[in-house]
């Protein structure tokens, strides 16, 4: 009944564990990153090079594939994996964050899982002229689009409802993501929404028919405060049907681990963990040490399309002068396509130029980069050798 | 001693030709489209992608090289082919059409091979504000770049020792290229300008050490006027040691076929003939009954990025509404990439949604819908049937 099979393969250290998560559209080595693909595509890559990579699965953004081509006409295709021809693994989200981030609480942009101070928000919202595009209530959210304006409304139900058109093998229930800013009260009122939306979600994904197909995560909020995290994940833990788990919202970075190993402790070992919204490679490190098995991040792809590369001693970035001339690949000891067939030379002069290619060799090596590092780590784990892997990781990755 | 070696496999009607083109870097079945890879990259796609589709040579300019990243850092990395990782045939242009394209007689992005009225083309110039950026005399042609505004110069032994850098296996004289509306006074003194550039291209080319890994193209023109075009192929032909030739400069699309054969007629048969710029469906037919054996254009790609698409039955914009939910490839019989993976509906949806994979998936059925015509034009001249394959492709291609 339940279409998400996991099983622990190893643990190591208190939480870090390898494991295996099997859907209806193939298995996942976890721990691993499922690439963001918001429209249905991952930014500048075929599936083919996606796989090519090594990427397993792929997480899609609701909000955005509802608005634009719509659910239905996704649904008419016969679902994602068909429109988007990708045979494996599909996530989508909730659309709970993006209903936020494009309204409430962050302006477009400026979205960031990690808390400024209050003072910096609220300069950046001022700044960016963020009109609050969302209301909420305890019912669902109305909010208006950002591509044209027209209102439209979300709730649990509908969030679902459209999960199940666009048919990922992964869906989330829907969720209030709050701002970083708000206030304790804020967050238990919003957290005791979050909660009541997860019944509703798993409720009406179990009388659908799709739902032996699809299996359902429920969220955990509760922002950067730790009896709210802990009391999240017991009441989640306690929903029979859920079928893995997002850890969701803001932390603040230093915190990170920590926050998700209280998390960690109480969910049940044998679901799956998802770690929304978080993927850099320090990140990465600190998530899997406390107990997190998936992630989504657009990092890697984005920052690939700015020129920004990740080494093994740091990102660099291809813009600077010095990279105009060197005749090497941006990594030796990268297997990678772009750094098997291509140097820096090329690579900056693809950027300068502003050619297409640019991003699409930029993104195959940032994506492998973070790949590669996931099954470094899931090695380590099986090895029983995580932590020193860690440690030597982020030891050269950080010098520079 | 000359690279390139050209075999007439067959030729049917008066001068429509099969053949097979060897160059350092692999063989050509002609008639066949080098595509254009302006920056030596193919806007969106992949070498892998190119070979995929068919495509069997790459034709990259120039001007542009020269200005960015430079010629000399090409040749540091190597030459064109290992620069851009493109194993097979590379050419290079001569500089000369976009000096002057970029310049005198012409307005960015108002390029045209095909000539406009008079009147039409002042209105064009004086619309986008065309300032000459060039200005040339018998010894070459002094330019402002169209990135920074520097001023460089070009001769013919400049414009051969660039290409040289470059490493191209085909590469051309230097030539003037003359506007549209340029009187037969200027055209005639233009064309001995030409003759003259081409001469010092070979003499140049003949005594540097690259010669024997790259074949020097001289360049016909004469423009709109019959003797001057019969004129330049008679001067040209005489010149031993070129090793094809180029014809260039803009036409009368109703007499493009007809400006070609008073050429063809003349040139030597066992050389290799290049239509340049020139490469929409019914000018290739209209070229290879005329004797061309290789072509290139950015039609193809230019058009794939903006949404255009061949099909048999003509071309469709991919933006009209009625695409929105079309669950059919672009078209049923295709074979390419695009057509076998993905329906008009999700290219509605990439295009509308300004993703990046619309470039790439449309340039490869673009490309995919040229490389296969030629193929089956080559198939039609051996089985000396091109007439009739040419008769029933314009039937349904213009019909619409």
């Amino acid at each position: 009944m339940n279409p998400i099979n996991f099983q622990v393969a190893k643990t190591t250290g208190r939480l870090a564990r390898a494991g295996v998560l099997a859907t209806p559209h193939g298995e996942m080595l976890t721990p691993t990153l499922t690439v963001v693909g918001t429209k249905g595509t991952v930014k500048a890559l075929t599936p083919e090079q996606l796989r090519a990579v090594g990427v397993q699965a792929v997480l899609a953004n609701t909000y955005h594939l509802y608005l634009e081509p719509g659910d239905e006409q996704v649904a008419a295709a016969g679902g994602l994996h068909q429109f988007m021809n990708w045979a494996g693994p599909i996530y989508t989200d909730s659309g709970g964050f993006q209903v936020f981030s494009l309204g409430a609480a962050y302006g477009e942009g400026g979205v960031t899982k990690f808390a400024a101070t209050g003072e910096q928000n609220a300069k950046t919202m001022a700044a960016e002229g963020v009109v609050k595009l969302a209301r909420i209530d305890d019912d669902g959210v109305t909010f208006k689009s950002h591509l044209d304006g027209s209102e439209h409304r979300l709730t649990p139900e509908k969030s679902i409802a459209i999960q199940h058109n666009l048919k990922a093998d992964v869906i989330f229930a829907f969720d209030e993501c709050t701002s970083p800013q708000a206030d304790y009260r804020y967050q238990v009122e919003a957290l005791e929404r979050t909660h009541s939306w997860a019944k509703r979600s798993l409720a009406y994904h179990q009388a659908s028919s799709p739902a032996e197909e699809q299996g359902l995560f429920g969220i955990i909020q509760g922002g950067r405060f730790e009896d709210l995290r802990r009391r999240s994940a017991e009441t989640l833990s306690a929903m029979t049907g859920l079928a893995g788990f997002g850890i969701g919202g803001s932390f603040s970075k230093a915190d990170l681990g920590a926050s998700i190993e209280i998390v960690s402790e109480i969910l049940p070992r044998d679901k799956p963990r998802h770690l929304l919204g978080i993927g850099e490679p320090e990140d990465l490190l600190a998530g899997v040490a406390a107990g997190i098995d998936t992630f989504d991040c657009v990092a890697p792809t984005r920052m690939a399309r700015n020129g920004t590369l990740y080494t093994r001693q740091g990102k660099i970035n291809i813009f600077n002068n010095r990279y105009r001339s060197a005749l090497r690949p941006i990594e030796e000891e990268c297997d990678c396509y772009t750094c098997r067939h291509y140097t820096q030379a090329y690579l900056a002069h693809l950027f300068r130029s502003k050619e297409m290619l640019a991003a699409t060799l930029a993104s195959i090596h940032n994506l492998r980069f973070i790949v590669r590092l996931l099954e470094e780590i899931r090695q380590a784990i099986l090895d029983n050798n995580f932590s020193t892997f860690q440690t030597a990781f982020l030891t050269d990755y950080c010098r520079h």
